[in-house]
């Protein structure tokens, strides 16, 4: 890549939540190109659900980023704590996964992560490879590296410490070893979730008591959900499963604010800052925010898809949303003709109940054949086929 | 043994500092009498640094009881842990003991105890041949049994980390391993010095947890050295080595006080209660305590030499402090005729300093030949060879 060092920087740097040590990625980005090496960047990752969103890929991302800049990228499924799972009992909901699940949760993971990815130049690893083998006596030893007062300064531990929340001690193992995975690994960077801090910290002192160079910390921020406000999650239903259809990504990402949007691209887009400072100039010389948004909704489709994929989704968005046209292939439902407006609503399940049916008519919110009908005891005649519309996206075609 | 079952459990608990729980070890024993089974009784010890003072022997009489019961009794050496050492590499002065060392420490070791405990009835077992091959995750596992928060109830853990002191991680282990060994031995009593407490109990968690009876744990108290206030330690000088002469056992028995030598008689000698409960009354109507010290005396000096020894040694007191006579084989100094009395004692270091020589002086704890000197310019007329003794047991001959 033709930039320069600064620049480098200014991208490793975006939409990070926190850089420990910057000089010290500087010098080690310096080093290791004056030597002709490779850093190498590691990543770990639970072996549990890799159904990812895109607040996931912010990591995967800023993991590209250094695969493109010629770093060894490293995927390091955590699989060894994860077949020990959670061995009190206590939670029943995460019982240790078996070395098939792992296996099988690794394989969808590349899936999803390759569709960012390099696959030639990523290295895949699982943890269990060198902790599986170490003995009793070396956990030991890797206990006695670090002291339970440091280890309840990590944030979760010390609110359940202080909140006498039981903590069971090989907890505090977790820590250590993934420092362990940095040690065998001789990382130069691991990146991880801002929650990860402090475990990514334990890893570099653990390098330091082996005598190698600390590796430097690069946390991201977790990805505001489309709502703008809370953190993207499954849960919350405010996220975009990469799995979802080129169509569903596109509505999504068109009904995200314009403020939300520049942040996707800060931490989404591959566009570099450069010209992600241009857009916003000409958002402000007048350009619509709305074609700006179109363009980062193509770049996302296209990278969980492909181009065509994203071509067609824009059109359909086109068709549907700003030409008011209907789309194609709708669902067709037979009616008596003269039958009320409400009622046919129901009938064709555009909504759940009466007065649900009659709150839309009188928010404007109905059209047949696209003049919106405000008379809840509007009969229709169905002389020809003519389309039913509730909101912005659903459709019926209702027939005789 | 022709005891009844209250005696027994009295005898059990003689000198004792807790018995947890007491009515499990009188249902324990009763029902390996009734099964006609032994209970495992275990302890366990350091593998450092096995020279035994009478100190020590408290627990192992206490071993002994069980085992003249007819019980299992397993002398449990912690060569795991011992063989970690301490790997933060802090505290130098206690490097880990390599096999070499830990199988010449616990020769060492049998050759003390077996002067009290039967060897033919005695297990010696290493801790290392299960905790050896407990693999990493074994140790997760282990770990994941006990919470940090009730492991910082351990007193001495506590008061470090309100203190601020540092605990390192691996230290929670050591509990728990202790537990572990526990559970691998089917422990049905554990004894402990008193400070081994939260130790024994972990192993009562443990082995609730692998669904066996928690063992009864047993704690002894530390004994008083001969000061009779202290606990007695090599580092106190308040002690008496098992290997030391018998001569110097004597001595320092019949130095202790009355009243020390019943808690020395309740945790150190073989007597039954019912005979020591008789040897009281004996000096209560009378009886000089002087000649119940010597029989104690006696006692011990028998267990680690023998009975020739013991009456030897009491025969030479009786020389040396009863009858006024001197030991035969004295030191000779030679000093100017009419030297003055301190000086000569200064001169023969029978004292650091004329001021200490001039203190015994006057205390009326200088003899010549016997006879008390007060004056403390008297002159010494060395004619013939004549016997200084400063003291109960500091003797010089002077000559020309």
């Amino acid at each position: 890549m033709n930039i320069n060092i600064d620049e480098m920087i200014a991208e490793l740097k975006r939409g990070t939540d926190e850089v420990l040590v910057e000089s010290e990625l500087l010098e080690k980005i310096q080093a290791a190109k004056k030597a002709g090496k490779q850093l190498i960047v590691k990543a770990g990752f639970d072996p549990t659900a890799p159904d990812l969103h895109l607040g996931h890929t912010v990591l995967i991302n800023k993991l590209k980023q250094f695969q493109d800049l010629g770093h060894d990228v490293v995927f390091l499924i955590g699989d060894f704590t994860g077949r020990i799972g959670d061995p009190t009992g206590k939670n029943t909901t995460r019982p240790p996964l078996s070395e098939q699940e792992v296996l099988e949760n690794a394989k969808t993971y590349k899936e999803q992560i390759f569709k960012i990815l390099d696959p030639n130049k990523t290295r895949v690893v699982f943890n269990s490879e060198w902790l599986g083998k170490m003995t009793g006596q070396d956990l030991i030893k890797l206990a006695a590296s670090y002291t339970v007062a440091r280890m309840l300064e990590r944030d979760d531990f010390k609110k359940r410490f202080e909140g006498n929340q039981p903590i069971a001690i090989h907890e505090f193992m977790y820590p250590l070893l993934q420092g362990q995975d940095s040690v065998e690994l001789k990382a130069d960077i691991e990146l991880g979730g801002r929650d990860q801090k402090f475990n990514l910290l334990v890893g570099r002192e653990l390098q330091k008591q082996h005598g190698q160079s600390p590796q430097v910390v690069i946390t991201v921020p977790l990805l505001e959900g489309l709502d703008g406000v809370q953190k993207m999650s499954k849960s919350l239903g405010n996220y975009i499963g990469i799995a979802e259809s080129a169509q569903s990504m596109f509505g999504k990402i068109m009904s995200i604010s314009d403020e939300l949007m520049w942040r996707y691209y800060e931490l989404l887009s591959f566009k570099s800052l450069a010209v992600i400072e241009q857009l916003k100039q000409e958002a402000i010389y007048g350009k619509n925010p709305r074609d700006i948004k179109i363009d980062l909704a193509k770049e996302i489709i296209e990278r969980f898809h492909d181009k065509a994929a994203a071509e067609q989704a824009h059109q359909d968005f086109i068709n549907q949303f700003q030409k008011h046209q209907i789309p194609e292939d709708i669902q067709e439902f037979s009616i008596p003709d003269g039958t009320v407006i409400w009622k046919a609503m129901v009938m064709c399940e555009l909504v759940k109940s009466s007065s649900e049916a009659l709150r839309m008519i009188e928010q404007g919110g109905v059209k047949l054949d696209g003049e919106k009908i405000m008379d809840k005891n509007f009969q229709i005649n169905i002389a020809e086929p003519i389309v039913l519309q509730v909101g912005k996206r659903k459709f019926v075609r209702l027939i005789k």
